[in-house]
């Protein structure tokens, strides 16, 4: 995250096994979760990068909404984003 | 998920330590979160099979909607998962 | 979660490994991430008891919404939890 910083922080969760149908065959495979913080206007360009960067050609790349947070880690995730206009 | 698929994928994370009340006992178990990614109309199907499932009594069952995501993901849930009437 | 119940319980995850830029470093620490599960009545002062017992000056502390639950679950959060008023 240091070049462009598109997300204010990472976690990367112990990895997990997923269970999916790819192309009509049951998959069962490891995969490590990455939770990634970052503000609305910089979604569309993080979810961009992942793309580009992640090895599946349809990664999950989804985004849940914050209803509510410690004001000063709001405002720090905030400054932390490039946030884009 | 395979007889008749009410979720397109499931994460099975690590197991975790679960701390709460039940019966005015204080439970410290292991639990392991499932991260399953269904559809809005999929969702009551699927929660009525899992409380099926369930050992438990009254499991936790909860839904966090999704905001954003990548459009080609989100089509092969919606396309994976049977979308009941 | 003994004496003041503002939660009804906690899934303490796996270690996770948290990537951010702290004051202009990027750390790269070992982090256990928690969920909390509480009402939206309650969310202010469990914020606030967590704030005081974390070692962080800024802590991550952010709340995302449910949109859907078994009920007999979501009843017994909202019994469990002190509803302040």
């Amino acid at each position: 995250p240091d070049e462009c910083p598109l997300a204010a922080c990472v976690n990367i969760l112990a990895p997990c096994r997923s269970v999916y149908r790819w192309q009509g065959k049951v998959e069962n495979t490891t995969e490590i979760p990455l939770l990634i913080k970052t503000t609305r206007a910089c979604y569309a360009a993080l979810a961009a990068r992942l793309l580009q960067l992640h090895p599946y050609e349809v990664p999950e790349i989804i985004a849940v909404p914050l209803v509510a947070g410690l004001p000063a880690y709001l405002t720090w995730v905030a400054t932390e984003v490039l946030s884009s206009p």
